[in-house]
Parts: structure tokens; sequence; C-alpha cells
């Protein structure tokens, strides 16, 4: 790790340990070719949203933990970035919600989800957590997607009312909005067709959209469901924070 | 390949071919760990800017390259991804202006110097151009640099008059504008400190700029420089095509 990664009051301490897992990820082979891309893209939304969690970001974070946490079937999605930038955290809400984590990659080979899957068992059990991780083997496929990225648990993706899935590309996010799922995305950029489509998405960086999320876990009495949520109006919110960033300057 | 970056009527195809120049240096060893977030950065900030060269930019192309034609001393720096991105390019615009090309790189390493060397010796074999390609030994220090990352030529970048570093971070970006050099950056975040620092930046996707430069250098029958050229509003200009387009959305 680069030097002052190792210095939590550096400012580019978050950013910087993001990376450092990202390369520890790329080294065991959880990654694919355009994750680090991926990543830089986020990165730069993330520059302009300021590197912190927006009001409008927090309000989406407790909407899509009370969806998750008052579904009937909820499950989480990883793909090799979110294994990479958040399993603890990610783990920790699904032992929360008592929900399966499935791994459910877009490039997918056998190497890599392997590679995922080990990674989340050593995670789980370093942090003692009953935690049924699904991915090893699908049974099932997402209507309207081609190939291997559209396979998955038919006790898993399938059969969920609401699904997380940080960080995913358009065409799945719309498949899976397409089979009548409730689907909350995590995603840095407010103009993505994944933003766009979700039901809820969180304009956030992943591990403190997932912080909110895990601590409003501990702390919120009652997670409800907000019925007048406006998922047009957060995107826009998040949308008119990138333009203040860009006009203050 | 991916293959729909095979295909040039792809929309993709532009930003695909760049990812695969990308992967192929990265086996070559030309890369720091740092590359691919970097142009993921690139990345988002050019798809605010519509992926296009606007009027701005040419304008700073324009005035890019006629500083370089002008100088007594040009000499052109490049890193791993501007190696990886555009070497072709870069050495035209070398044999155009007679002057040199230095390897200079951030993450300085005997073996990413010697990949990044032989790399342009390929290119420079393959295209049958006649440039000076510098790097392999430095032999002076770029003043307020510490480390590796200062190390330079004297009859090279220490020497020159106009210099263009695409892709370029602050720090280095600032210490060239401290030697009193007229420093050319490409680079598509206006709000960097690279961008805000150097004499003329150019807001625009590194092989477009450069594509820009080589057009002008062949129809361009008298290259002025422009007394009234504006860095500020140039940048500026390029900050509202970003604006306008999270606004338009």
């Amino acid at each position: 790790m680069d030097d002052i990664a190792a210095d939590p009051s550096h400012p580019r301490y978050a950013s910087l340990l993001m990376r450092h897992r990202l390369e520890v990820a790329a080294e065991r082979g959880m990654l694919a070719g355009s994750a680090m891309i991926a990543h830089g893209r986020g990165e730069a939304f993330d520059y302009l949203l300021g590197e912190r969690t927006t009001e409008s970001a927090r309000l989406a974070s407790l909407q899509a933990l009370a969806c998750l946490h008052h579904a009937t079937r909820p499950v989480l999605s990883v793909n090799g970035n979110v294994a990479a930038l958040a399993s603890d955290a990610m783990l920790r809400l699904a032992a929360f919600l008592s929900c399966p984590l499935e791994v459910n990659i877009f490039y997918r080979t056998p190497e890599r989800m392997e590679a995922i899957l080990s990674f989340l068992d050593e995670r789980k059990a370093v942090l003692g957590l009953d935690v049924e991780i699904l991915g090893h083997a699908p049974d099932a496929t997402i209507p309207g997607l081609k190939g291997p990225r559209a396979a998955c648990h038919s006790d898993g993706i399938l059969a969920s009312d609401v699904i997380l899935v940080p960080l995913e590309d358009g065409d799945r996010c719309e498949a899976l909005v397409n089979m009548g799922k409730t689907v909350v995305v995590i995603d840095l950029n407010p103009l993505s067709r994944s933003a766009k489509l979700a039901s809820v998405t969180i304009v956030d960086e992943l591990s403190r959209a997932l912080d909110t999320m895990l601590e409003a876990s501990e702390t919120v009495k009652r997670l409800r469901i907000d019925p007048s949520y406006d998922h047009h109006a957060v995107l826009n919110a998040a949308l008119q924070e990138m333009l203040n960033a860009l006009e203050e300057d």
C-alpha cells in the first residue's frame, strides 16, 4: 500500500484504501479487465460530489434499507468490484437482513467466480457471520440477458422481490427491473442507465452507502418505507450537487 | 479485444480501442498501478463532454501547436498512459516539430522505463520516422520535485522552453511552470491542478487532441500564436460544456 494510505488522517486515505483493496483483489484474480477503469469513472463523479454522503444519498440509503428489510426474499448481488471494495460491509448487511449474498458477475469465468467466492468465504469466517453465499451453482437465468452473464440461482436472485445490485451495468439492471423486482442500485453516476432505471438509486461511494445502511440498521428503531419517496427528485438532487461543484469553481 | 471494438462503426469503438491499448500496454509492463483508474476518471469527464472535441478544445489545440511550433526548444513528454494510448500520434507530432520525445514517468522504475522506451522504438521503426527519443539516460533533475520522478535529460525537458505534458500530475506541472516554461497540458478534468496551472490546457481526450494538432499541422498554412488567447476563458468554456450536459439531462 502507498505510504499515505496507511495514515487514516491523510485526506486521500479513503480513496487510497479503496485502490489498495482493488489491487489486492486484482492479484487474487477477482476482477475483470475493466474493473479499474470503472472505479476511476466512479472516482471522478465522487470528486464532483465532494467525496461525501449528501443528504439525498442518505435518504436513498435509508429507503433502500427499509425496502430490503421489509422484503419477502431480499438478496444482495455481489460482483468483483463490490467483493473487492466492500465484502465485510456486504456480509454484515446480509447478516442483518438474514438474506443471501449472490455472486453474479458480468464477465463470468469459473476462475473469477471461484476467486470471489473463496474471498467471501474467508471474510465470512473472519467476521464469524452466518450468511448464505450463492453463486457457485447457478440453476436459472435472468430473462432478457444472453450467455453466462444471465446465470443465477433460482433460490437467490431469480426468486428475490427486492435486490441490491451495487455498481451494476445498465443491461442487467434493466433485466431485473423487467422481472418486476424492486431494484436498489448504488452508482456514483446519476446519469447512468442503471441509476435511472433502478427503483432506488443511492448516488454515493459504495462503502459510504453501506456504512449509512449499517449504521441505520443499529440506530433506527423502525425502518419504514417512505411511500412518497421520489426516485427522480433524489437523482436530480445528486445532479444538482455536482452542478454546484462545477459552478463554484 | 472485445468484439465490438473491432467494428469502427460501433458507438463505443473509440472508447473500447483505448481500453484495448491500455490492456496491451499493461501486459508489456508499461503502466503504473494507478493507470487504469486515471483513465477511468478521464472517461467520466469525457462522458460529460459528450465524447467530442468542443470548439474551445480546438482553439486550445491550435494555440498549443502554434506555441510548440514557434518554440526554440520544444519537447514532448511521454508517460506510460500516453505511450499506451497515443504513441503514433506523439511520434508524428515530434517529427513535424523536429523535436525530441522524452519519456518521463511518475512512478519511475527501470523496468517500466525500458518497457515504454522499447515500445516507442518499435512504433518509430514501424512508422519510419526520424525522432529522437530521450529518457534512457537522465542527467538532470526538475527543481522542486523529489526522488526519481524529478529525473530528466539536460538536453530534453530541462532545456526546453515549451513542453507538452499530456495527462500530467499537478506537482510536476507546477514544477515545470515554476521553471518558467510554457507548459501545454491535455487533461479532461478542467478542475484539476494541472489544468489550472498550465499555460495552455486542452480539455479533450488525448488522441482527439493530438489528431486536431496533426490535422492542423498539415492544413494550416501559418501557425500563429494568438496573443489574446485566454487560458481561463477556455477552461471555463470546457466547464460550461459539462454543466450543460448535466443540466440538459
